[in-house]
Parts: structure tokens; C-alpha cells; sequence
């Protein structure tokens, strides 16, 4: 199970596709952004009544770690399917087939630490305040017909907060952190992932590579 | 051709070694302190005439260049011992043999352009300034009987000036970044450098998924 990590912006998705677009065959992908809350607590609106799309709490953390734990046993999830539209979960759900290999992405997969447990290998996309900014203002004027203003105003108010107070913090638990240039570290992962894929037996993690010290046990800075 | 970067104390040995052990034959490796030129220019002392050994200028480049071109050519090389007790180049060389996999290591691997030409995969391990000196304090100290003191004044006086100045800009050109903990992107590099060594034809890169857009066509943050 792989966390890929990055803000809004970072190239996550395009990130997966070229790894997947490396494989042997298919694996599991599992999207954090299906998982956003019906009904948002308080707590995640801004001052001014907004929901904060940037914040952990925006999540229905329950749901998704029964669902990476549910892949990780390997048993197929019905994952939601979220509106953004209307900003609220779909009666349809998708179904994830389990796979030897799982791939999570999205905003938070190395925020919570429980979830971090699940994950063999950790990720984050790094990439500057500007270059993330510039591409989603291009997006949310050009796709989704939103202002300039609109969108600058959401990223001072929650956009960058966020990023600086949550997100950017995820870095000290990846196992490597890649840049703008995605090419290469997506062909590195891709061959340890078709490694993986090759190996037919029930052999633990640990004669993979993937086994780490236990977090508790860590010298360095991962925090709680 | 594979350049791993990264301060004094950032565990590039290690890593190194890491990568080594877990692969299914030898490959070689270059190490960039072997370069160290015997007469050290002017430029590179100090101003209370200390040679700075954190400084580009202190390497041979030409001879470095050549040695990595002659390496990626396939053919051997006499690499150059540097005896650091008297700050010289000894008289004895060491045969490095070619091999498809090289590994360049040292503390400015990433720095020049010619040499990033041949690199297809850039790493740079970053670790927390505090802990690079520490390990660096202890080095020194136990293992090369040095005083505290003046391992502190060296750090003040070149090791954290260089690292800022020329060190850490070569984030800006890695593939991917690794931290603290490097069992996992051992892990990962080993297993392309294992599907490297695995092909017996020739291919080209681009085939291995190791074409990068040229340099000069980026459109990111790498600088000239």
C-alpha cells in the first residue's frame, strides 16, 4: 500500500497515471477526495461561511481507513463518490477491486497515523507555492467557470493556511519527496511496483525491502 | 548513470551501501572525494587561511568529467586516492570496471551541468542541519581526534555557509528527495537498478522510462 501525498495543484493525479501507465497490470487506486463529508462540521467553515475544502476534518476519516484496511486484506470497497457540484456524497458508490498493490492518493494519505501504519511506502509531491496556485487558478477559472477573485480570496483563506499548517507537514514522514519533474521518480516506483507485482508466492514485506523501523522506535523527526 | 547528493553527514555512504547490498550484481561506483584536488586554489581557503573543503572549487572537474564519461562509455578507470591526513593525492589509483548501473556519489554530484548531462537519475538526500552536524561532531571528535572547538569553528566557518550557497540548490535539480530515513528509497532505486542490470539487449532509456525533457526545454525551476 502506497500513500502519494501533495497539495492542490501538485500533480498528484497525473503522478498516478504515469505509474500506472508503467505497470504490468492493473493495481488498486483509491482517490482521498472521494471521501469528503455530506455535511461538514463548524469547525471546517471559514469566518466569512465558506467550507474549507483544505482541512482534515472535511474527511470521513472513518470511512476511508475501514476501506484501506478492507483493500488491504484483500477485499473489493464501494468508495462514494462525491459531488462537487453540490458539494455532497452520491447515492452511487465505485467498486475497488483489491490488488496486491494499492495505491492512495490525495491531500492527506500521510496525515493520520494510523493510516500511515497501513502505508509500506510514503510519498509527497513537492511543489512551489506558485507553480501550485498558478495551475489551479488555471483550472478553476478555465473548467470550472469560477472568477479570478474568487479563487485568489479561497486561496488566502484556506488554500495556503492549510497547506502551511497541515499539509506541508506530511513531508517528514515520506519516504521521498519528488519535485516538478515527475518522469523519473515515477519510473522508479513503477519498477519496485512491478517487483512487487512479480512476486507470486506469500512472502513477507520484510524480504521485499519494504519492512521500516517501527514508528515508535524512530530516531529521527517523524512526529506523533 | 545515477548521482546521489547530499551534505556532510546526510548518509550518502549509507545509502550507498544500502543500494549496493540489495542488488543482484556488482555495479560501479564512483566516489567524488577521491577528487579532491592536491593544490587547492587560492579562492578556497578562508580568511583566516583554512582550506575549505566544502568549496566546488577544491575538486578536479576535468579529471572527475573525464572519469564519468569514461565510465559511462564502458570503459574502466584508475580513480585517484585522496589521502586526507595530509591533504593530498596519493600515488596509488584504485581501478574502478565499468558496469551498466554507476553510482556517483559526493557532496556536489548534482552541481555541474556536463555532469547532469549523464545523470539519468538525480537523488539528493536531505537531512535537518542539526543532525548533519551532530553526526559530523561526532566523526570528527571520536574517530579523527579533532577538538570540539574546532570542529564548531569549521562548521561556522565553511560547512554551513557552503551547504547553504551551493549545497542545497541542488535540490532543485533531483529526482526525487530523501530524508531521514532511507530504507524504503533504498528499497525503491534498487529495484529499478535490478530491472536495469536485467536487461541483456541493448535498448534505449527512453524504453526504461529514463528520457527526461532536456534541460534547456524544462519549463520548472532548474536553474543554468
Amino acid at each position: 500500500m502506497i500513500g502519494i501525498a501533495g497539495g492542490s495543484g501538485s500533480g498528484k493525479t497525473t503522478f498516478t497515471g504515469k505509474i500506472q501507465s508503467r505497470l504490468s497490470t492493473d493495481i488498486s487506486v483509491l482517490h482521498m477526495d472521494s471521501y469528503y463529508l455530506t455535511s461538514l462540521p463548524a469547525s471546517v467553515y471559514t469566518k466569512s461561511g465558506k467550507p474549507n475544502f483544505d482541512h482534515p476534518e472535511a474527511f470521513d476519516w472513518p470511512l476511508l481507513k475501514l476501506h484501506l484496511k478492507t483493500l488491504k486484506s484483500g477485499k473489493a470497497v464501494d468508495s462514494p463518490i462525491y459531488d462537487f457540484k453540490h458539494n455532497s456524497r452520491t447515492a452511487e458508490t465505485t467498486r475497488i477491486e483489491p490488488s496486491k498493490v494499492v495505491l492512495f492518493e490525495g491531500i492527506f494519505s500521510l496525515f493520520d497515523i494510523e493510516i500511515r501504519e497501513l502505508l509500506e511506502i510514503m510519498c509527497f509531491l513537492h511543489v512551489d507555492a506558485d507553480i501550485r496556485f498558478t495551475r489551479r487558478l488555471h483550472r478553476d477559472v478555465q473548467e470550472r467557470g469560477r472568477s479570478m477573485d474568487s479563487v485568489i480570496a479561497q486561496y488566502y483563506e484556506t488554500v495556503r493556511p492549510m497547506y502551511m499548517k497541515f499539509l506541508d507537514p506530511q513531508k517528514q514522514y515520506a519516504d521521498f519527496i519528488v519535485g516538478e519533474e515527475t518522469d523519473i521518480a515515477a519510473s522508479i516506483l513503477s519498477a519496485k511496483i512491478n517487483e512487487l507485482l512479480q512476486v507470486t508466492d506469500q512472502v513477507s514485506l520484510d524480504s521485499l525491502g519494504l519492512s521500516r523501523t517501527p514508528l515508535e522506535q524512530q530516531e529521527d523527526l517523524r512526529g506523533p
